[in-house]
């Protein structure tokens, strides 16, 4: 594995570039929108997560010489190209939605603006991460929904590849989770982390009894006991005569939940453990999460479905050319008319219309022309959802490492309270504002 | 991004470890199997991959100084689990099937011994890598049936997670994908790249007509031409006014493919254009590939439903503890008994067994009590499945690096042989041959 994240790149990126650089479009300036086109999964809103990861990647976007040999060797880039490539710096500027933030079908969540040849080749880059991120992010906020009040760890590391794992858990926690089991994740972003012990605790020893009283020696009786293994009922009844009544908790890794919950909290409570805590961990997807809502769980552990978007493992984001000079400088709004996939050109400002403080639309304003857009002042019942994101030359200052992560959080939770209750639903349905185009005046 | 694979873990690993330390049980020696209980998605078979890349992280599992500073100061491990941890090196064996080895339901695909210490740690590694690129190559062995002899081409990069791409584009390669767009996964592990131009290059220029001069001008007439940003007819003609009745392909990205290739096809061939070859890339999967297979289409490029497992994003791969040995040192079977996760103690060998050279039998030799397993011997008509992979502190020569990607390629070429044709249907049925586990005598 290399640091840099230039070849995460499809290799027409580069074909493009070279062609362009041929023909001197390489210089002319262009706007790229990333969007997606429906919300995928019958979703009422997206979430917009990976930003912050995107932003450090780009800054890593360089051809060192193991990238360059490569190139040289295998993909049949010319000498120009490979020099323009050893030189790249991305100078231009991105705009977009905060991390974290909702979007609709539509909605313009990131712009990229430069030259075509400096922006073309971040497509991959820029998509790879906004749409597995987002996936995992929306699927997080409708388990946040369900979970109401209580906790939710993300334990999906094992279903998703090792370092998307570590995204996956970021996007989580940004959208509501509480914590992860993945440590590189606490590590790089500041995740809180948990975790206690599996099955293979329990098989390591001579007995159910042996392993729950060497875990309580060495972690106290406050940690969390997985009472499964063998027989539920025995294993709830080792539990308090190993640890006391004071055991912090007991993990439910099996069986039908409602049913396996109700019977574990009469036990405890019968047997004066009524402050020990339930958490459940077994194939939990935010439809799961919502029927034990009148269950006595104290707290959820959501590993596959959140980590592959519960059903929508990818946004569906793309990154589409909007925008561009012509030879002669002037701008034009540029958009392709295939079946099916037909987009608005024109370069967008975007914001979230509120009426007493709850959304009511995602207007996206659009400037063929590409004057100045002053639309927010136009709009004072809604909120702009472009920011500065990257200029000159680095990201901008709030959006990226641990508290870029933090900020996201927030933000999110700040937004996910603007939408109207219809939104909270989990069955699918249509988005749950509309998007309306608007021309700049 | 720290090179180390280390964090790549769930906490309670440690958590355990501290625990085994401590009490003494983390010196038992232990044997983890690698399974999945069922085929996620009603799958035939299932294709196993990830093993050379899982190497290689082993490899690379070392607890450096910031892996450690950061355990110590937020993950509540002792002083005595660190310096433990500071030390590791994997000093056990690893056996296994080969990559691109054909898997089912309670195939032993990895078998791992050690001391509980040393092997538990590496459980969420493991099922990191197994459970993604196990369910893209299984995808793409379906995809790969499908097309029969028809080239298919890797392009789902910005479909994933940047690093999982990367990942995903090397399990398709095993599985009999012919090329990837993704450049790191040529740089890395030597697949083909592919690629030409995107709509962004058409809305470029002035017109399509003089997109497809410049590109002609920079890559030849040998190069494919993508037809489809404004209105496919006029696409066509314009290319092979271009280009020349040479014009090596055209790609359709939109539209119904099986209507819109067979249109594009008689054009080609009224305008002289026979050898041109056309290549479909909208939202394929399996199923319309197949659809596709009386259409005069070339060559299939494949994105999202290949990246996400067409439908089944992760293999659903379990690590277990199987057998251990008492504080005694004799061999014990072990198995957890919760309700739908019960599972097999006691370590295995395994054996895919032939009649007249094709599988009829996935068989399973269990030894509870650890003796020797000759029971290959005892099976003239089986192929053995287990291979050493990782002995000695390092990977065995011949699965790691580009080298074992194409070994693994080549294997999964030869296994699919074996399979009865009833294994190739894609619609969702039994597993295509029974798994039989019988005791060893």
């Amino acid at each position: 594995m290399t640091a840099s994240s230039a070849l995460l790149t499809d290799r027409y990126e580069l074909t493009m570039l070279q062609a362009a650089l041929r023909d001197g479009t390489a210089d002319r300036r262009c706007v790229f929108e990333v969007f997606a086109r429906r919300l995928a999964g019958g979703r009422r809103f997206g979430v917009l997560a990976g930003t912050g990861r995107l932003l450090e990647e780009i800054a890593r976007f360089r051809f060192g010489d193991d990238e360059l040999d490569f190139l040289r060797e295998h993909a049949a880039v010319d000498d120009r190209t490979l020099a323009w490539l050893a030189d790249y710096r991305f100078s231009g500027t991105i705009t977009g939605y905060r991390e974290g933030e909702l979007y609709f079908p539509g909605s313009p969540v990131l712009v990229v603006e430069g030259t075509f040849a400096e922006a073309v080749i971040l497509e991959t880059l820029v998509l790879s991460i906004l749409n597995f991120d987002s996936a995992v992010a929306t699927a997080a906020a409708r388990m946040s929904v369900a979970a109401g009040d209580r906790p939710l760890a993300e334990m999906g590391s094992r279903r998703a590849q090792e370092r998307a794992a570590v995204a996956a858990a970021r996007a989580a926690y940004i959208a509501g989770f509480g914590a992860t089991s993945n440590l590189e994740a606490g590590r790089v972003w500041g995740i809180p982390t948990m975790g206690t012990a599996a099955h293979a605790w329990t098989l390591l020893h001579d007995s159910e009894e042996d392993a729950f009283r060497s875990q309580v020696a060495a972690l106290g009786v406050g940690t969390t006991l997985l009472i499964d293994t063998y027989d539920i009922r025995e294993g709830v009844a080792t539990a308090i005569r190993v640890a006391g009544t004071d055991l912090g908790g007991v993990r439910i890794d099996s069986g039908d939940l409602p049913l396996v919950a109700a019977d574990v909290r009469a036990q405890l409570d019968e047997l004066g453990a009524t402050d020990t805590r339930i958490t459940v961990t077994s194939d939990l997807d935010e439809f799961a999460i919502a029927a034990l809502a009148a269950s006595p769980v104290d707290a959820y552990g959501v590993g596959t479905s959140l980590v592959t978007g519960s059903g929508t493992p990818t946004a569906g984001m793309v990154y589409k050319l909007v925008a561009r000079q012509d030879a002669e400088g002037s701008w034009l709004g540029v958009a392709k008319a295939s079946a099916q996939k037909a987009s608005q050109g024109g370069r967008k400002s975007a914001f979230r219309v509120l009426r007493d403080g709850t959304a009511s639309e995602e207007l996206v304003v659009v400037s063929d022309g590409f004057e100045e857009l002053d639309a927010a002042e136009r709009h004072p019942d809604a909120r702009a959802l472009h920011t500065a994101l990257f200029a000159d030359g680095a990201p901008v200052d709030g959006h990226v490492g641990a508290s870029g992560v933090r900020a996201a959080r927030e933000h999110h939770a700040r937004a996910i309270e603007e939408l109207p209750v219809r939104a909270l639903a989990l069955s699918r349905s249509e988005p749950a504002i509309p998007t309306v185009y608007r021309d700049a005046e």
